[in-house]
């Protein structure tokens, strides 16, 4: 009877466009300045579809920083360059892009190259061999990994033209994906709009670690707005231009990333797709969390507890269990500093998305902005008795290196000041054996020779009082628009009229998530109903529960079948003046609640304190009605 | 005892100094991007500021959003050119700027005559003639007002300069304060960061009226960031290149601006400051609401409704009503399609700063997006029988128009045709006495001679089925991170400690706003305390009570200060396992309370269903413990 979204449905557009009238239609979402034509890849977010979202950042806080007693932080959307390029992305966050070369529009060049392997596939052309079939699923698998050069040489092997004028492309060149702007009237600072909103955590460590009493683990979060100036946004609200980001920073010492709650969730069992499982071409497989990390297979417990604390997250909102799978990256999808990294992934109409990336990033953020800024980004382990080390000391001689090296003595008095453990080791082994040795100067960019009298390296035993150390970032970082529209896709059903001569369509949204919690209906118009009505509304809101009034004199069922269609879980409706019924959405079950107790009524099950089926007990005699 | 922010304290900067430094020290907030020196006019809000705004928030939501049934919408900050030219902020949104001719440094051309003529007046230089300190007064008076042109002649006449440098300085020109960047690869889409949220309600309109049931007044609200690339920003949290608004478009029908409410507002009686006060030199004075709007001196219900909201949301909010008013705009303030204006102003040591804005801006936003979509947005209201209405009808005879203006005939047809009412009358009036009249058309920038057979004008009856009509926009506009900081002004005390030897600093957060509802706090490091204390944090987090746990050794008068200083409202001291205490911060009153009933005392007080003398009377024999 009902249309569900599961992967067995033959026609996901059909499913999609259903979903997707409805939202709109309903204004959950509308393309944001539609009455000027629109922006591509800007959305507004209308009155159920922002309760919505704030629902899903209210439980966020609730789960993540209230309960794991995180620190919040909230910074500008607005980026002074320096910051972005310490962390990388004026440099690195590019999407490689080709140009129409008549008309200027531009394109993706993966995903012109993608739709046009995808094509030839699909189509099973005749003309296509085995072989060719063979290389186009290659290249489909390697995409991502294609440098400029090779996806310019793929467009030009395979003919690709712009799709809409089939005029020649220019070869593939990196595009800049940040919004820029200039900060101040000087035109002389640049600035971009932040592309996550991890780099304020970042830059705020020292006051953060200091504000936590010193100590580690712990974490900071942030929820705000992000930017991403998409070359060509495709795919609704999954690939936006501006999004909203809740992201945390847990920090951790890096020799020591067990997680004291990790018990709490390591029973959890759910799909897990580990990189070897990708590799050999395996499914994703239930996996126990427990075992995951015991095995190895999760790189620490700190990880895996988010692993899991994600998976709570996810199913609490409604996500389908069954559609939700974690993926291990891949060695090449992760960045080299990487210690592991996996990706929530819920599977929807358009497959699997991405939805919240769980990441050990070890120290490189804190590194690079210690770099950039010269103030040290690290934390201090108080030793409870001082210890004894081996420490390298590495002495050049600069009376010697002067009457070799004259003005060059600084720059080899330095290079070798800076040698690792190994390489001085080496030295000093070849200076004793052989008296002198030959050494690379970077900054002069030649080699010179070192003789035994130049320099003097060893090894001395020192006290150490404490440990200084950069320490490392766990990065749950959650696109929060993906996971509602998933959650759309997963809440969605239809349901044939009374007469059946029309499909009704529901969300199944869970109270929690629910834009609007109940709906108040006099039966028929009348004064007395309607006073009944407005009463239950001024408890409804002093109570904090949003609802929805609807005095219309529309029939019942229709008006039910209105407020199903925005996922509102109860309806109360006033057919006399002492007691009134409840009706719960999916079911069509309903109770006779007394005026005065119908508010705690729905405020208990809306908050979680008692169940549906709770109310049922307590309220006997339930009567299904077949209002539709 | 208590050092208070009164207006009568002599020294506002060094209170301002101990407010600030106590904020930032405890992290409400630090300058953005502070290991790289920091950007002018851009705070991160650390962890207890951020709770604070997000505490603020959700009880805006409360007291507007879901008390009044708004349709809450969150639009993208990214927005494109032609919203912004519409909304008219493309073309003046400025501040007039002077350049140092030399460095290139910019300034504010108002800011640098202000700090001239105040500078010379309350330096009280003896050269100054009072003829002279009369003029600079009244330049002082009008600044807001004075042209480009004026600005530069006053700065070319009193000599003034950079005052880095003291170069010469640039003319004064319009400096555009949105930030602008480009949407999409072309480079061809230049967009802006939006100045406001409003822009993004009224594009909405025509969808929102028909979730709305097609019907008038209702409201629509949005929360959300907005940007203003200052020239030169000032005054820490209160000028800002990145702040959050909250803001309300009701939409009400021109002809009806009653609201229903009303009465519930109408009896409070506040501070307020109407135009007439301040151009005859009176000071404010307390008026009751019912009064100014039935006396004509708040223009209508619905606007006089929303400023009584106001007043009851920041004064629950802990501002202090004494050093809040409500400020009529003078005549040349406010734009000049706006019906009426009032700003709630709140002093603090900068003064009286504007922190809501409330106006009724009738149906002019609503107009500019018609005029440059195409798209209507307009109301209906159909007539419960159909009404007959004399409709000027003005018909030019094109033959006759024709023969004497050829070419420029289309250019006069039009322009007789876009003639009022009034002007038609008055012609139809001329054209049958004399037979002919003089008639400007501005399109051809002259003077013709139209006759009685060029055109028809007459009035006809017509039934009528609805109204058409543009609503008007009654829009209450909120800088949150204003409020906050004044707040912060209004909040905090400091007291002597226990020794007398250092002042204590205490925020008095209403439970409402403390970013921090309760500590929990060991007596002294044993196992069993602790154990109690990680018990009563269980109970908490469950009930989504936010609280801090100090189990460092620290002595409890230590810890007391470290929380007063955060504004925690309540701490559970842990000193048995069976039952603790509860200190209330301004009072330092404590209350015994069982160990399994502290979390539920916590939350009654600070949700507001009981409060701290309740608690007093239930949990009787209080305590007075001096414990610092």
């Amino acid at each position: 009877m009902a249309i569900n979204g599961d992967s067995n449905v033959i026609n996901r557009d059909a499913f999609r466009q259903a979903v997707v009238n409805t939202l709109e239609r309903r204004l959950f979402y509308v393309p944001s300045f539609k009455i000027y034509g629109g922006v591509a890849g800007l959305y507004d977010y209308g009155p159920p579809g922002c309760a919505v979202k704030a629902n899903v950042l209210a439980f966020w806080r609730q789960h993540f920083v209230l309960e794991e007693n995180m620190l919040e932080v909230d910074c500008p959307c607005v980026t002074p360059e320096v910051v972005l390029k310490a962390s990388g992305h004026v440099d690195k966050f590019t999407d490689l892009m080709v140009k129409d070369e008549k008309t200027g529009t531009c394109y993706r060049a993966d995903h012109l190259l993608k739709d046009f392997c995808k094509d030839k596939l699909e189509k099973k052309d005749i003309n296509i061999t085995a072989e060719k079939a063979a290389e186009l699923k290659h290249v489909l698998a390697v995409l991502d990994d294609l440098s400029a050069e090779e996806l310019g040489e793929k467009i030009r092997e395979y003919g690709i033209v712009a799709p809409d004028t089939k005029n020649p492309l220019s070869d593939p060149y990196p595009f800049n994906l940040m919004f820029q702007t200039s900060i101040g009237p000087s035109g002389l600072s640049p600035g971009f709009m932040r592309p996550e909103t991890a780099q304020g955590i970042f830059v705020n460590f020292k006051d953060l670690y200091y504000y936590n009493g010193n100590k580690l683990p712990f974490a900071a979060a942030q929820i705000g707005q992000a930017f991403r100036n998409e070359i060509s946004p495709r795919q609704g609200l999954l690939r936006v231009r501006e999004f909203t980001l809740a992201e945390i920073e847990h920090f951790v010492d890096p020799e020591d990333k067990s997680h004291p709650k990790f018990s709490e969730v390591s029973n959890l069992e759910f799909l897990m797709f580990p990189r070897e499982k990708q590799v050999s071409g395996e499914p994703a497989k239930r996996i126990c969390l427990g075992e995951a990390v015991s095995k190895g297979i999760v790189n620490n417990e700190t990880l895996g507890y988010f692993i899991g604390r994600v998976y709570l997250f996810l199913t609490y909102l409604g996500i389908d269990k069954d559609r939700l799978r974690f993926r291990q990256h891949l060695a090449n999808e992760m960045a080299h500093y990487a210690a592991d990294c996996w990706d929530a992934e819920i599977e929807c109409s358009y497959g699997w998305i991405e939805c919240v990336g769980i990441a050990d990033r070890s120290a490189y953020d804190l590194r690079a902005h210690t770099d950039k800024s010269g103030v040290p980004l690290v934390a201090h382990e108080k030793f409870a008795e001082p210890r004894e080390v081996e420490k390298l000391v590495i002495a050049p001689v600069k009376k010697e290196l002067g009457l070799a090296f004259k003005g060059d003595q600084r720059m080899v008095c330095e290079a070798l000041e800076v040698m690792s453990e190994e390489e001085a080791m080496e030295m000093k082994a070849n200076l004793e054996s052989k008296g002198e040795v030959e050494f690379h100067v970077c900054t002069l960019a030649k080699d010179v020779t070192i003789n035994k009298n130049m320099v003097t390296i060893s090894k001395e035993k020192k006290k150490e009082y404490q440990r200084v150390f950069t320490p490392s970032v766990i990065e749950p970082s959650f696109g929060i628009g993906r996971i509602i529209y998933c959650l759309y896709e997963h809440s969605f059903y239809t349901r044939p009229s009374k007469t059946g001569d029309e499909q009704l369509n529901v969300f199944r949204f869970p109270p929690l998530v629910a834009p609007i919690k109940c709906t108040v209906f006099p039966l028929v118009q009348n004064q007395q109903y309607e006073e009944v009505a407005k009463h239950i509304s001024q408890i409804l809101t002093a109570a904090g529960i949003s609802y929805k009034i609807d005095m219309t004199g529309t029939s019942i069922g229709k008006r039910y079948a209105r407020t199903d269609e925005l996922g509102v879980p109860f309806a109360i409706t006033v057919d006399s003046t002492s007691s009134v019924t409840i009706r719960e959405r999916d079911s069509k079950v309903q109770i006779r609640v007394n005026v005065e107790e119908v508010a705690s009524v729905v405020k208990e099950v809306t908050e979680g304190q008692s169940t549906w089926n709770d109310m049922l007990l307590k309220y006997n005699a339930p009567t299904v009605v077949d209002d539709e």
